[in-house]
């Protein structure tokens, strides 16, 4: 599959690089950010993949968390995916809202027309982009996965169904149990359909109560974020783990929010966190 | 003068925040970001002021750069200035250029109509700002000034013209000798007419020539900015402290583009630099 570089940029001695490429599993042009650190010119470097949340692109994280600094000194190389499938032809919620359709593909494979032409997220983040990723750049098969808000929810629910596949997850502000909110409701019913029994392959604390095993994970949640208890309700991944014991990490930030101001407060641990784990 | 308070998030255990306030210089309502760090809880801090460039906001610099870590760390308030008047009203460039007008107040004083009216950006940023930040915020009157292109021209202008005012200086990628590039040009012509005498007083190597004292200076510049040669041409500003015997650091950084990539490689050598003088 061919990779078309659109940007490269410098960044504390190792490259950010943007790239398009035609998608498999989406059926449309897909962009990605990458950011490969010095150590990436001498040896394969193993990879964190960054979801991020709704209305997002590949560029908020990158430019925004202040993650390139600790994965420079790392030696860990950072692939940020766009947030769905976009382009001409590409089906879009019917209003143009912020939560469902472009910009909010939370991380599933739709199933409901007209969305399940192209949006396809989940295998483009399990399976597609990192196959590309790992022909086309010097990194290794170790993987992490972390995100914000959607893409929390995407870190956790992927994790939990590839526990072979990553070494460790992490999550800011995580939309924690899909399924019993409003922005999951609303996109589980426009991309699954109304079978609730087919959004729990997607519902990260569903997902959990079933799994055999775990792998480590940290979730920072500030503790005044606007979307606390209504949509990302962190305690019912919380008591999930508990009745699993699985290493689960949940920190509430105090007096922090849903911004990015908080993400990077608090990157650099979450970093650290996965490193010890490559 | 009355501050309307627009946004509020926590940062490294300390506060960004945004204020709207009538300016009195630009005759226009005026945005500003502030970071305080912890420290400003309990005591008085010292300011750095940050000039950004061409077509930014208050926002690019405090949620691009990765600065409010070290601020935090050392106890330095940031301020942030937008670029230029806005608003109904404010006169723009006739084609909505992006490098003059909204968004290219080059930090001068403009004598030209229509532009008389509004863009006061030296007056603003000199005086009018700084009385009002010492007069809300728990800051020192001990200030440090910075700036990337645009703002780099800003920000060494404004330190030559108020040596007692500024502790230290520092840039990234300066318009060095505005009266010498085409961007400067164009904006000196437009903001303050054809007698080239008038533009002296904004130029930063002309000032130097004629300054009879300095204040420690940090320049950094990528080899590979696009601007380097035609816009920027720091060499300017190497010869003239070279010749006056002022203490000029400027810093050629290999491979480095004209990004916030590029300055968030190194803003925490330039938070450190200004440290030591306040």
């Amino acid at each position: 599959m061919s990779l078309t570089q659109i940007s490269a940029a410098k960044a504390f001695g190792g490259w950010h690089k943007q790239f398009t490429h035609p998608s498999s599993s989406n059926h449309c042009d897909m962009r990605f950010a990458i950011y490969l650190p010095p150590q990436a010119e001498k040896q394969n470097v193993p990879v964190l993949y960054w979801l991020s949340g709704l209305t997002c692109t590949d560029e908020n994280f990158m430019q925004k968390a202040g993650a390139l600094r600790i994965a420079a000194e790392l030696g860990l190389a950072i692939v940020a995916p766009d947030t769905s499938p976009r382009g001409d032809g590409v089906a879009d919620d019917a209003d143009g809202a912020y939560d469902f359709g472009l910009g909010a593909g939370f991380y599933i494979n739709a199933t409901q027309p007209p969305f399940s032409q192209h949006y396809h997220m989940y295998n483009y983040v399990v399976n597609e982009l990192p196959e590309l990723i790992e022909q086309h750049f010097p990194v290794t098969s170790q993987r992490a996965i972390s995100g914000h808000s959607m893409g929390g929810h995407g870190a956790l629910s992927i994790a939990f169904k590839n526990l072979s596949r990553y070494t460790s997850v992490s999550a800011f502000s995580p939309i924690c149990h899909p399924i019993d909110c409003p922005w999951g409701q609303k996109a589980f019913n426009g991309y699954l359909g109304e079978n609730q029994q087919d959004w729990l392959e997607y519902d990260s604390v569903e997902l959990m109560k079933v799994a055999e095993s775990s792998v480590p994970m940290l979730v920072d949640q500030g503790s005044d974020d606007n979307f606390l208890n209504q949509q990302l309700k962190p305690e019912t991944l919380v008591e999930a783990a508990k009745m699993k014991n699985f290493p689960l990490t949940l920190r509430m930030q105090q007096g922090y929010d849903h911004s990015y101001f908080f993400i990077s407060s608090f990157i650099e641990d979450h970093l650290r966190f996965h490193a010890k784990y490559l």
